[in-house]
C-alpha cells in the first residue's frame, strides 16, 4: 500500500476539522490499495460557482454585468425605463434585484421571471463570441461595489488551493453553476485554471446561422438549461458521463449536486461553504437554510468562512 | 520560426491529396511564428462517429442495441409484434430499420419518428449507469453482421491514427455525433481515446431521483436534444466553449460543423470521408450527396476509403 502524502498546500486553511475532512478524504481516495481507492480517472470533482469559488454580494456579479446591458437598452429606449427589470437597472435599484435571488431561493419565482424576461431580451441576437469579449472586458474592469477590488479577484484563495490541491492529487474539478455558462467562461482558466470546457451553466438557447465565413452562433430570446436544483446532477453527466466523488456547494440549488457526489459504491465529500464572516465578506444564510440543516444532519464538511480561512480572497 | 515536424504517423494512410491536406494543415497551425499558428489550447477537432470513425452499415452500430432492447420487449408482450418498431425487431427486418436513416438524410422524417418513439418507450426509466454497463457488453460482445468482427472492433484504423497524430501536435478532439452519447462513452476511451467528458451526441431527457445513497439518474420517455445539422455546432459551442479549426464528417448532417470550422480569422480543415470501397468496406452516397457537393465546390479535403486508406478497420 502506498500512502499519499496529502499534507501541502491548503496555505490559506487554518488547522481545523474541514481541512481535516478534505485530506482525509483525499488520502483515503489516492492511496494504493485503500479500500477506498478510487482511480484518477475517476476522480472527478464539481464545484458550484457563486457563493463557493466567488463572491456573490450584495449581488451576483452577472447581475451587474446584465444589469449594465438593460441600463444600456432603457437609455437608448425611454418606454423601457418604467418596465422591471429595465427601471430597476436604469435607477440602480440594486436592492430590487438582489431580492429577486433571495425569493428564489425560498422557492418564490414571480420575480425571476420577470427578470429572466429581461434577461432573454438583453442578449437575444448577440454572437456567443461578442458576448464572450464583453463578459471578459466586464470582468477586468467592473469594480466589486463594496470590496474594493474588480470582480476578477473576487475568487476566494481557499477554494483556488483546494483546486490546485485537488489536481495535484489526480482530481479533474469542474464548475456546475447556477450562472450562466458563456458569462463566466472568460475567466474560469485565470482564476481557477478550469479551462471552458469544464464549465457546466445556464444558458440560453443558441441557433447557429451559416454565412460564407463559418457561421456564427447567436442567443435567442428563450432558455435553454437553469442549471440548478435536480437539474445540477442531470448537468453534471450529461457533461462528463461520471459521477462526481467530491461536490462543494453553499446553497439549497446545490443539494442535489452534494446529495449526488459518491453514490452508492463509492466514497464521498460534501463541502457547504458557510458565509458568517461580515469583516471580510459577508454574513448571510438566506437560501442556504436547507442546505445547512442537511449538511448538519448527515455529517457534510461545513466550511466556515470565519473560522477555517486564514485569508478569504485571491490577490 | 520552429517548424513543426508533421512527417510521422498516419501509417495506414496513402501518399496523396488526403494525408497532404491533413500534413500540411497540421503543419500551418503548429509552427510558432506562422501566420497561421493556433495555440495549443485553440487546437480543437470535432469528429462524427458513425461513417466517419467507425462504420455505420448495414445499419449504425447502435440500432443494433436498441433491436435488441425492443426484441425483448416485444418477447415479453405480443401486443407490441405488430407495432413498429416492435415489429421490425421482434422479426428481425433490419431493412426497415436502415432505410428509416437513409430517409432522413432525404429529409423524410415520418418513420425517424416512429422509431424515436420505440427507443423513447425502450429505455424510459433506466438509470444511466445501468445502461452504460448494457451498451459496454453490447459492444464488447456483439457481432457485427458481415464483417465478422465484434462492434468494439468497427472502428477505422486511418482516423485512429489521425487522433493520435493530432494528439501529438497538441490537439484536443472531441467527437460530435447524431449517435447516441451514452452509447458511445462506454468505448470511446478505448477505440480513441477520447474520455467520456469528450463525447457530443443526442440524449433522451434525464431525471435526477434522490435516494438515501446518492441517488440516480434515470432516462424519462421524451427526447432532450437531437444532435444533428445545426444542432452539431452549438451544442458544440455549449460542450467546448471554442470553435473547432479542425471538422471531420461523412454525411449532409455534418455540414453545419464542417462550416463552422475556423471561422472568419483562423484557418480551418474540413474532412468528409467518402465511402467508395465495396470490398473492404462498404460503397454508398446516400445521404451524403449535399455534403460531396458542397465539399468539391470549396475544395474540402475529401478522404476516399478506397484511395487513401492502406488498411481500413482496427484490430
Amino acid at each position: 500500500m502506498t500512502t499519499a502524502d496529502t499534507s501541502g498546500g491548503l496555505a490559506s486553511w487554518n488547522d481545523g476539522p474541514a481541512a481535516a475532512a478534505i485530506r482525509d478524504f483525499v488520502g483515503r481516495v489516492t492511496t494504493d490499495g485503500s479500500p477506498e481507492f478510487v482511480p484518477p480517472a475517476e476522480r472527478v470533482a464539481v464545484f458550484d460557482n457563486d457563493g463557493t469559488l466567488w463572491c456573490e454580494k450584495p449581488m451576483p456579479i452577472e447581475l451587474g454585468f446584465i444589469l449594465q446591458r438593460l441600463a444600456a437598452m432603457a437609455t437608448k429606449d425611454p418606454a423601457l425605463r418604467d418596465r422591471q427589470p429595465w427601471k430597476a437597472a436604469y435607477e440602480g435599484d440594486h436592492q430590487w434585484l438582489g431580492e429577486v435571488i433571495t425569493r428564489h431561493y425560498h422557492g418564490d419565482d414571480t420575480d425571476l421571471k420577470v427578470l429572466m424576461g429581461g434577461i432573454l431580451q438583453a442578449f437575444a441576437g448577440m454572437d456567443v463570441e461578442a458576448y464572450q469579449q464583453a463578459a471578459h472586458g466586464f470582468l477586468h474592469q467592473g469594480q466589486h461595489p463594496t470590496l474594493g477590488r474588480v470582480f476578477r479577484d473576487c475568487g476566494y484563495q481557499p477554494m483556488v488551493e483546494l483546486l490546485e490541491y485537488l489536481a495535484a492529487n489526480g482530481f479533474t474539478s469542474y464548475i456546475a453553476s447556477g450562472g450562466d455558462r458563456d458569462f463566466m467562461r472568460p475567466v474560469t482558466e485565470a482564476i481557477y485554471n478550469i479551462p471552458a470546457e469544464r464549465v457546466i451553466g445556464s444558458s440560453n438557447a443558441l441557433r447557429y446561422t451559416p454565412d460564407d465565413h463559418g457561421g456564427s452562433i447567436v442567443y435567442l430570446a428563450e432558455p435553454d438549461v437553469f442549471d440548478d436544483g435536480p437539474v445540477k446532477p442531470v448537468r453534471i453527466w450529461s457533461r462528463v458521463g461520471r459521477r462526481p466523488i467530491l461536490a462543494a456547494g453553499n446553497s439549497n440549488g446545490d443539494l442535489p449536486m452534494l446529495r449526488f457526489a459518491g453514490g452508492p459504491s463509492r466514497p464521498g465529500l460534501r463541502l457547504l461553504v458557510l458565509h458568517d464572516d461580515p469583516e471580510r465578506e459577508f454574513d448571510y444564510v438566506a437560501g442556504s437554510e436547507r442546505a445547512l440543516d442537511e449538511a448538519r444532519a448527515k455529517g457534510w464538511t461545513v466550511v466556515s468562512v470565519k473560522d477555517d480561512w486564514s485569508a478569504v480572497f485571491t490577490d
